[in-house]
């Protein structure tokens, strides 16, 4: 519940198709369905770019970063959004808009479902 | 050391561009080199096909899988074949020759270090 008279910040949240689904790929074949959704997931950290400015907000202060946060990867501004916004659909990313800025931070369970189906370990 | 007289199979190693290399994406921003080399990993694993497959072969009795193991993926035998090998190019799979098949298997240093790579744990 939101005290009254707080500021409700817009949040954008995480698609819902990007939620971890699957079990450790060592333990059996995925389905078609799950397969489908989880390759999207690795998909959105098969570019270089796109895995570059993903540790850059992993390792950012303070766990988020937005575009104004980010400079010398080797691509515009609109290319860095553009990005950031393909990892937030996948679910790696989730965001949040304050004032003129959309912060973007690591959604840390989907991130982890991923290392596990990796290597349960 | 081989015992005199064994069979001598042809192993088809893994390509060498395809060791593990990087920190925890939460460390440090990966450098271009560095997000270049391990995107290569995650792409191998963006397609739904390739990740299913990949699975499939994780998971086989043995821990190993050829294409003459693979049916019901909705593709062609070639098409199998042409995944596989991308996945051993990436560095995802390692692969024998034994008479007529390829068998291949998951390479467990390379999963193990991008799972590390996504969480350390």
């Amino acid at each position: 519940m939101s005290k009254p008279g707080a500021v409700e910040l817009p949040v954008l949240t995480t698609s819902d198709t990007a939620a971890p689904c699957c079990p450790p790929l060592t333990e059996r074949p995925l389905t078609a369905e799950e397969a489908e959704r989880t390759a999207a997931m690795f998909k959105a950290l098969g570019d270089p770019v796109r895995l570059r400015l993903f540790s850059l907000v992993a390792s950012h202060a303070g766990g988020e970063a937005c575009v104004c946060d980010i400079s010398d990867v080797g691509v515009s501004q609109p290319t860095v959004s553009h990005h950031l916004k393909k990892l937030r659909e996948a679910g790696l990313l989730t965001s949040e808009r304050r004032g003129t800025w959309v912060y973007y931070k690591v959604a840390p369970s989907v991130v982890a479902a991923m290392s596990a189906m990796l290597d349960p370990r």
